[in-house]
This record gives C-alpha cells, sequence and structure tokens, in this order.
C-alpha cells in the first residue's frame, strides 16, 4: 500500500475486496482526512462514517468546496468530539466522488471514466474498504465509531463485521434496514437523474436532474415544523406574487440554490450507487431477519441517537436498533433528541445532542484509561 | 351560455372573469359532470371539487381514461354520496387538462395551444368559474360542498366567496393556506418537468420529467407505516438483488408505473398552473392575518375531516380551520379518521370516513327538509 498525496489524501488498496455483487476489486483508493494526533497506545481513534452527501472532510474548510466540512459542529479542537484529545479519521466512501475508487474515476483498462459501468456497491463494501485503512494506520482496536444517516449503517455494519474492533459504537439518525419509503426517495432522486437526456453522455453532466435529486432529498432532510418556522410563506420580493413560475417565495429560491449548489460539487453517478448502496442496507436480512444475531458477538458499547423531528428515520426505526441490541445483552443507551430541525439535526448545532455526543465519548475514553 | 356536446359536457361562458393575476377572460369552456338527478325543490344538490390530479369524472369509468373516477368509493348509487338521492356536480378547475379552459387548450388569437401563456390562476379564480356553471343549473342553493386536498382548499374559498349557498361544507384533509414543505414539494415537481428539455417545445410533451413530478408527489400521498406494510423491501423478481439500477425492490417498479401512466392522462403545464394555484392558497392572508374574517358570515355547518397518517395536510392544519370556524361562531364538527393510507385516504375505501361522510350529508338533508 501506498498513499497518493495530490491535492486528497489517498490510500491505494493494493489488496483484494471481494464485493458484494461478486466482483473483485483490487488497487484501488481511499481518500481520507485525519485530524488531532494519534497517542502511543493508539486507543483514541475515532472513525467517524460520512453521510449520502458527505466526504472525508469533517471538519474545518473543505479544500475543494471551500465550505465548511459536514460536522464542523460536532468535530475540532475542544469541540463535542474534541480533536485535541482524539484522532478523527474519515475516508470518502467506496463509490463517492471526492476520491475514493468511483464512478467519477478513470477505468484502466479502458482509459474512460467508469461512469456506469462501476460495480454497484453495498455498504458491507464501503465498510470492508475502510478496514484497510485502520490496518494501514496500525489501528487495533477505536475508541468509536460513529455517523449519521449512512454513516449510522456503517456504524452497525462495522460492529457486525468487527465486534472487537470498537470500544463504543454511536449510530445517529439511522436505521437498521432501509424502509420503503426511504427506497421511494431514493428512487425518485435517481429517477430525476436518469430522466436527464445528458446522463450517460460523455463530457456532459446530468446537472438538472441531478439537481431535482437534491431538491427533494432537501425536503426530506427538514421538518415540516421547521421548514414552516424558517420559511412558512415569506416571498421573495417582499411586495406581492409575480403570478409567473419564478420563485415567488423564499422557500422556492432557497431549494434552486441549494439543487445548482449540489451541481458543483457531487457526481451524478456517485449518487445513484451510493443511494443504491443505502436502499440495499438490510442488516436483519444479513441475518435472516433476526437483527440482534448481528451484534451478538459484539464487545462495544452503544449510544443510539434519534432526532423527534426526523422523518426520514424516525425513532422508531432508531428504537428497533437498541431493542435488538438489548435483545443480545449488549450495553446500549439511547437519546431521543428534541429538535425541530429534521434528519439534519446531527448535521447542525443541536447542543443536547452535542453534549450527548461529547460525554458518551469521554465517558468511554475515561473507561478504558481508568480515569474514573 | 351553451354546452358544447363534444365527448365532454362543456359550458362556455360567455361571461366575464377577472382573475387574480388581472387578467379577464371570458368565453372560456368549464367541463363537467353530473350523477343523479336534481330533485324539484333544487336541494339535494352537492358540489365535489377535485384534486390537484382530478377531473369532473367523479365515479363510474371516466371516458377519457377509461379508469374508474376519482371518488367512486365515496359517490354512487347507494354510496356514501348517495346519487340515488344526490345530485352531484363536478366541474374540471380552470387550468385543468380535462376540457376546462387550460393551458393544453388552443388560444384563438393565435391559434397555437396557450401552454405556459395561459394567465396564472389561483383558487379564487377556480371557485368563481365553478360559481357561473351552478348558475347556469339554476342552484340558488347547495346541499353541501365538499372535496379533498386541493378540493377541500376551494371548499373553504367557496364558503367564504358565497356564504349563503351552502347548507354545509365537508372540507376534507386539506389547510386554509398551504405550508412551505407543500410549496416546497410541488416546486420539486415544477423543477422536474421545466428541467425536462422538451417542456415548451411545440408538440412535444416533458414526459420525463412529469413523471418524476408525479413519482414525488405520489410518495407524498401515502404514509411510511402505509409503504412499509404494503411493500416493504419486497423485491420485484422473488430471488435476490440485480445489483443494477434497474427496479429491484417492488416500490420502485410501483412508483416508475404510476408516473408513466400520469403521463397519459395529464398535461405538464396544468400541473404547473395547479401546483402554483394551490401554492398561492392563503385565506388567511385574503383576511389580513385573521382566518375567522373568512368565514365570519357563513350560514353554512361544517364538518372537517382529517386522517391520521396524512403528512402533506396533517391534522394540525385541518385544525386550525376548525378553530378559526369556531372563533367565528360557526356550526363545526371536526373528525380526525384513523387510517394509515395518508394523504389518499380521502380517495379510498376508509369506512370509517366514508361514515361520516353519509351520516353528516345524510343529517344535513334531513334538517332542510324537516325529516328529523
Amino acid at each position: 500500500m501506498n498513499t497518493d498525496t495530490k491535492n486528497i489524501k489517498k490510500l491505494i488498496i493494493d489488496q483484494s475486496l471481494q464485493l458484494d455483487c461478486g466482483k473483485t476489486i483490487k488497487d484501488f483508493s481511499l481518500a481520507y482526512e485525519t485530524y488531532g494526533t494519534l497517542n502511543k497506545s493508539k486507543n483514541n481513534a475515532i472513525l467517524a462514517f460520512h453521510a449520502l452527501t458527505g466526504d472525508q472532510f469533517v471538519t474545518n474548510i473543505n479544500p475543494i468546496t471551500k465550505r465548511e466540512g459536514w460536522w464542523t459542529f460536532a468535530v475540532g479542537p475542544g469541540k463535542a468530539i474534541d480533536t485535541n484529545k482524539y484522532f478523527v479519521i474519515c475516508a470518502n466512501v467506496l463509490g463517492g466522488c471526492m476520491g475514493s475508487f468511483g464512478p467519477k474515476e478513470t477505468n484502466p483498462e479502458t482509459n474512460k471514466i467508469f461512469g456506469t459501468t462501476f460495480p454497484v456497491i453495498t455498504i458491507k463494501d464501503i465498510v470492508k474498504a475502510q478496514k484497510f485503512l485502520l490496518d494501514y494506520l496500525g489501528i487495533k482496536k477505536l475508541l468509536a465509531v460513529t455517523g449519521g444517516s449512512m454513516g449510522g449503517m456503517q456504524v452497525l455494519q462495522f460492529v457486525s463485521l468487527y465486534p472487537d474492533m470498537a470500544h463504543s459504537a454511536i449510530p445517529i439518525a439511522c436505521s437498521a434496514s432501509h424502509s420503503a419509503q426511504n427506497i421511494a426517495l431514493n428512487e425518485l432522486g435517481r429517477q430525476a437523474i436518469m430522466a436527464d437526456p445528458n446522463w450517460k453522455k460523455e463530457n456532459l453532466i446530468p446537472s438538472k436532474g441531478l439537481a431535482v435529486a437534491r431538491m427533494a432529498a432537501h425536503i426530506t432532510y427538514l421538518s415540516k415544523k421547521g421548514l414552516q418556522e424558517k420559511f412558512g410563506r415569506k416571498l421573495q420580493d417582499k411586495g406581492s406574487l409575480k403570478f409567473s413560475f419564478d420563485a415567488d417565495f423564499e422557500i422556492e429560491s432557497y431549494l434552486r440554490y441549494q439543487g445548482s449548489a449540489f451541481v458543483d460539487r457531487f457526481d451524478a453517478n456517485s449518487y445513484l450507487y451510493i443511494t443504491r448502496a443505502m436502499d440495499y442496507f438490510d442488516l436483519e436480512k444479513q441475518f435472516n431477519g433476526n437483527l440482534s444475531q448481528a451484534f451478538k458477538n459484539t464487545k462495544s458499547k452503544f449510544c443510539v441517537i434519534s432526532f423527534s423531528s426526523d422523518w426520514l428515520y424516525p425513532t422508531s426505526e432508531n428504537k428497533e436498533i437498541v431493542i435488538a441490541l438489548n435483545a443480545c445483552g449488549a450495553n446500549v443507551g439511547f437519546v431521543e433528541i428534541n429538535s425541530d430541525k429534521g434528519h439534519d439535526s446531527f448535521l447542525l448545532n443541536v447542543p443536547e445532542f452535542l453534549k450527548v455526543l461529547s460525554e458518551f465519548t469521554n465517558s468511554t475514553y475515561n473507561e478504558i484509561n481508568n480515569e474514573k
């Protein structure tokens, strides 16, 4: 293995990884970032998994997009996950578009972009790829694995695959198997992309379709109440209605902006592949319908977190994880955070959530270091 | 006024209607249908308002689409709204595509389809147009006005405009002003249509964009629980995952079917105009922020109905109507029907709902005929 240190830090994995689809990949890249310093006993490492449209740039300014990292509120010096104390690792997922092996990369056999010839990947594939990174970094056991949304799915898959590898696990706002509504919403996004005539055309970007997909997703990340409070029926031009199809309401121009800004930073095919991986995620099915079997060998201590206004991964689905963990005697705590910010709460400044994240992480660290 | 009796029954309105946008229309058509017989005292007429994608064909087989009418469960001989007893009227809304004056019609001045040169219309315009139909039919006072979703908005607008014209009003699963989330969802559909390169091209149909818009809307008409129970993670081919972007899950092929079937029966520009009318609907604003003023002169007796799993027009928004009605001393009853079928409940066989609809209608009829 060696790292490629062009603008983005990459690990080239020269070992084979057999994907769930049956194909085997080798010599593939995993782009990653780390924050803080790994201590001598190598027991302060936290692996953070990103969500659908996230990447390895957890905090600070993302050097590619020039925006704040996706978990800036939670990770950094003095923050809930304190990088003065912990060593935080995050890798761009397989199938992603921020340097990891994904549909945007060039197929060395054809010298063309993979595009839709990229293999369909799963959350399990995504997690297994990151195990190579931990091996490369020489980390035998993580202090914690954590992530929200699709990041939470990776947490669950990780502890199931590697029951001895994390002292603690913090799955946030997620589910152990993707619901019919969530599959439907992802399919909607995919259909929007595939409806764009630029899709699969060389050197063209299906930007309109991708923008529509993003708008659809963005609505689901917020809560009805949150939208009403933030936007309500406020007009864009503070006068009267325009009687046209221009953006009359603030919520309309907000959505249009979200759509077009996304196109600048995300690959449409990555969107297809990653949503597919989410839809395919069914940890219960991996264990023949008995979710608690997924966790039967786990040594991790769990903190499951949900948000009251999250209708994409509602508390009820997070509780199913807790029930399965309880059924196999795992050490598990559960918190539902009161927030009107919907599914996006895990990315935002929600003090009660950040407090739970901080306290649980610190208590685990203190336990393993006997600093009670 | 005269009716055009080509396949579709149409009233040509030769009076002027000033639209909210400022334009005046004249000699415009309103396609309509009636069921049952108007009695001698003309006191058994019920005006049913259709929702976004409905039309005048309330029950029986729609002669154009060859499908069941949208309210077949509720309206017909011996049904909740019994057409052996009542005379049910329904008009295709202004802006619609089933024969009424809408963007699909030909502009006599240019001999071209109106398309996006059609004026932007409002729920108030839609309701005022239907008043001409009542005048034409010689109906001074309706037994009831009713409708679900956008149909319910028309109910509210109707009783506000014509406080003496309906003995009773049954707004179902609706809101007195469109919420930010609902504006966002409509905007999503519009953006999907407008993203299609066929949009605004003569003789071309933006079918992919319209299908995506329909898929998005369709998801919102169902509940998370209903989707989970009906589809869950059932696979299309009862074997294993296909590791492709074909429809793996039943919910995916169901959505794709809903999208493509819709394209066959609905005009994309009608979709733009009618969703715009919904977004613009704000009865509260019409009365300077005091919704109860909208109902202050009403003589109607109200039955407001919501559905427990409707997240598009949740019970809380229906209750706001009830509160406003109470505040002005109106005669109002309210029922939340328990149903997992989401917003679509009002269109489906939900016995408790149909019972309420039947009993309320019958009791009003008995009251005005002193048949207690």
